[in-house]
């Protein structure tokens, strides 16, 4: 049993914290959040410790491993200081908004054989998993073309929205991993669009984009497109395709439930997507956690890493960088 | 070119002097039909003969085969009147409500190298042929269960339903011979249920039922579920599925347009379906000409012939016997 | 929280005492099983007590109330034990395999106020209830035909056949009691056929069929056709439809994954289906545990009870009868 | 009846022929070929008149209107004779393959009141139609983002790819079309990406590209992405995504039949798709001669103009210079 404490326990926290609890080959070894009531609650409804500090967790010699949920800013530090104290971290992603602040980190646990995971849950899902399975396989050939489709259900609140570090640190994130990890192979150049079509008041005040088009190439000529919005009414959209030469592969939606409905004005009507994150990746957050006791337990290398969340942030820079000036960008101008 | 000429040009006989009209390797010879405006009107519309009787159309030399699409009860007379004067013959289902003149027919006729091809439609549409082809070529293994769901998109009006000849002679009968064409095998057992569900006084006061199930068996136990319902509000409901020791086939409905729609409510919407069986079996009445003309061009056996159309006829009263009775029938029982 | 033990921990009373420990308002509180070492393995790796027999979990206060999931024949004697020890039950099905024995029992614990609830976990399946609450809600108008088709993805092992009491009493019990939730209305006809066509030696062996279709009508005329096979290849095939006046609903399957791949022989092809109950329903069984502890808690009627597992079982008989004399059987002459 | 006489039968013009032939309210008046033989075949298989020369269809009293569907650079000047012989005229896309011509085209004709309609099919399709008309309804409220899929099912021959014009006038232009109908709105940026994958050394030849992916943006901020492969191994690939304020809209592709088929290792698998556009737009097509015989009949606007030609080749030189330079493509920098 792998003995993980949870640092910050918001919504991303408590979920994973009661992951942990439940896992067959892990225990919560308890949970420390800044906000002492939310940890509180948290430890008295799951029947474990609440740490008094981050430091007293990385003291403590019950503590085999630590889960990173704290807000944004506090990662890196984290991150740094669960690595000194040579306990296994996954990490939720972003690791920080900053390249630069992520470049020091990076320098700081250079060469550490502490195991480090970061959070792009969505690797963990098992149709997106079954399309980079088709491809490994040779099942659609040689790769040509991808489409991520990735759409909230609805816009967050603008207090969430004017720190999140726009669009492309924040949600398409997750999108730039996604590619990364179909593509198999590095994105050469970058090519970005914004639109500010569900909130542009918002939009407009933040600098910021709530329609995005991306498209990455890389070095062989493989194109993946990225397109989000911050407002899909049908619920949370995640589809991804993957074109070969060989055939295709799609990750398809998730309705709420498998009922179809047929009447007079229409056949064949599903319900709404699952909606939203927490529902959608339940049991992508719950493979997660396994896979990070996997590496930790047998010493095998995390299956998503520190260099994979610096590569995603580099992505996003160029996608501004080309919104900016109205060009494609090579990865190698950032970084 | 084959010179066909049609008698009766209601709905479908116009529909399939239409088709022959536009056929590749057929032409149409001219139409007849007791109305004469409205012989007149489509001779007229598609710039051919009319014909002033039935007789006129035997005695012609420039027919060379007939297609027989008038009245139920003048059917089997045509028929007989085709073969004596040497004219290869498709005739619309059923060749009589009346077991015993099929009977009668089919002795009339008994010997005859006349081609004669039944118009059971169905068998022609490339969805539930493909089912079919997925038995013959092995790719289902050994058919054990067959569903067929066969549902009009609304009540027929009360004069056609009174001399209809009750919804098995009328509107089962192409289920039965589209069991006969899935199973591959004949029927021995009949066991059926009716129920009066979308209008109950119209089927009380004919002695009929709208709502239908029948349960066929073979001798080596194949089962097949026919489910018949008079009115499916949300358009005409044909589907066959065929389940094996290897696989399953499903053909599936055909909504009016490939567009989907999603919404807050909903997802993953499309179009009613095709409404009705002219527009449904839009390309199965042309390949039927087609399979027409190569037989008599080709000398090769009729897809569906005359025996056909009576077992099919003898599947309906056994399922009539059945209902009375309460009881499994075996088709020996009948004719 | 409902502190609740479990009677016998093979697989499906293993999974019961999982999904009760994972439960927010459950607490697993000991577990049972005549084979000492099975309840060792599960109360050691779930951390709860060991119980040394059912006596000792009626007779203890740290006991709030009892899952039944042990062998059939002790059903119901464990099941009136749990009753006279005053503890809430819910139950595995079958009660009995002997519908005299059911009556018995149902004489014994009648007129108790203690909640007893029956385990068929297919009324919380998510589809299947969508499908009920589009006839309750009235989406589909008045309800006409149901269709259900389940079908196990393979052959049980001999040994378990010859003991199950037969396909109706073992397999499509739950159908039965689907047919029931669905229909919202007593049957009064069952119609039954049997074919053995999976593994014709056994079933000849047992008196048994493995592929059978049951219609069942109700007073009012509602028809439910069931249909099942002891082995559909490719997987647990598990669908209900029901057509009404307004409209058509259809619990679908479920395929392992959301992939679809594309081909140059196909398109559109998805994974295989969940296999088997246990991963199908997982998420049932999870809702199972849930309604039974709000029926104890807010002393509501269980959602499926005592009466549920003796009128699916009188179906059963009907079913057999049916098939046995080659008639339509009315329930009146059953039970 | 409309006289309408054909110029040019090579595979597509002899579809049109025929289609004319068939339709109701149209008749074929004739046929011309600069391949004598060709014309001689068509003329002869159903029975029309076969032109010595394009002056000859012009000058006749028996033509109403004409179909241009020669080879590529005789379209703007055919087109300008029959303008100037007063005969409406349906062009087969595109006008020409140089904007400098199809403005010199533009100008010649400007004024005219004599019907032009360009043959983008795809606006025919129903599917496609039922997109447009869920915007132009509000079904799926404001428009924000149109991703159209455009695969072609196998690459042309060497030969006719050298004198395309390349993918972007040849294969996109169709698409371009396409995003201007669903955006209902001007593009005004165009950004193109452009890979060699399908055809490495025949690209690298020709300085063109198999698999692109071309963004549009229109003033209100509106995206739509295209992609295309000259090869998708599954069929001719024709998807229209529109994703809205208030839903999403899909025109889904269409395989061969109707039929799903299920085995061990997968489910609900469907057949390939049409291939290639004469199969997948067979109805376009006859709904497009509709569309044209209505313009000339009622005096109405064509659906699809000549300056819709025009537009779509400047969107096709906005993403060629796109890709040369890296950038994005203002469309006022073209034409």
């Amino acid at each position: 049993m792998l003995k993980i404490a949870v640092l910050g326990v918001g919504r991303i926290g408590r979920m994973h914290a009661e992951n942990i609890a439940a896992h067959p080959r892990a225990a919560l070894a308890g949970v420390f959040d800044v906000h002492g009531p939310s940890a509180q609650e948290v430890s008295q409804k799951l029947g474990v410790k609440q740490f008094e500090s981050a430091e007293a967790v990385f003291a403590s010699g019950e503590v085999d491993a630590v889960l990173i949920a704290t807000s944004t800013p506090t990662h890196a530090d984290l991150l740094e200081k669960a690595i000194a104290a040579g306990k296994p971290v996954l990490c939720e992603k972003p690791i920080d908004l900053s390249l630069e602040r992520v470049n020091a980190c990076a320098a700081k646990i250079a060469g550490t054989s502490i195991p480090i995971m970061l959070g792009f849950v969505r690797r963990f899902d098992t149709g997106h998993r079954a399309v980079r399975q088709a491809i490994e396989s040779g099942a659609i050939g040689d790769l040509h073309q991808v489409i991520i489709t990735s759409r909230d259900p609805g816009m967050a609140p603008a207090s969430y929205i004017e720190v999140s570090g726009g669009i492309f640190r924040d949600m398409t994130i997750h999108d730039f991993d996604m590619a990364r990890f179909i593509l198999g192979e590095d994105v050469t150049e970058v090519s970005a669009t914004g639109s500010r079509l569900v909130d542009p008041a918002l939009m407009q005040k933040c600098g910021d984009y709530d329609t995005v088009t991306v498209v990455l190439k890389t070095a062989s000529g493989k194109q993946c497109i990225i397109n989000n919005s911050r407002r899909a009414i049908y619920g949370y959209d995640q589809r991804v395709e993957a074109l070969g030469s060989g055939g295709m592969a799609i990750s398809e939606n998730r309705p709420l439930n498998t009922m179809r409905l047929y009447s007079e004005s229409f056949t064949d009507q599903a319900a709404p997507l699952m909606n939203f994150f927490i529902e959608r990746y339940a049991d992508a957050f719950a493979a997660e956690i396994s896979s990070f006791v996997d590496a930790v337990e047998k010493g095998t290398p995390t299956e998503v890493g520190f260099e994979d969340g610096r590569q995603a942030l580099i992505l996003a820079e160029a996608a501004m960088l080309s919104i900016a000036e109205g060009r494609s960008v090579n990865t190698n101008e950032i970084g």
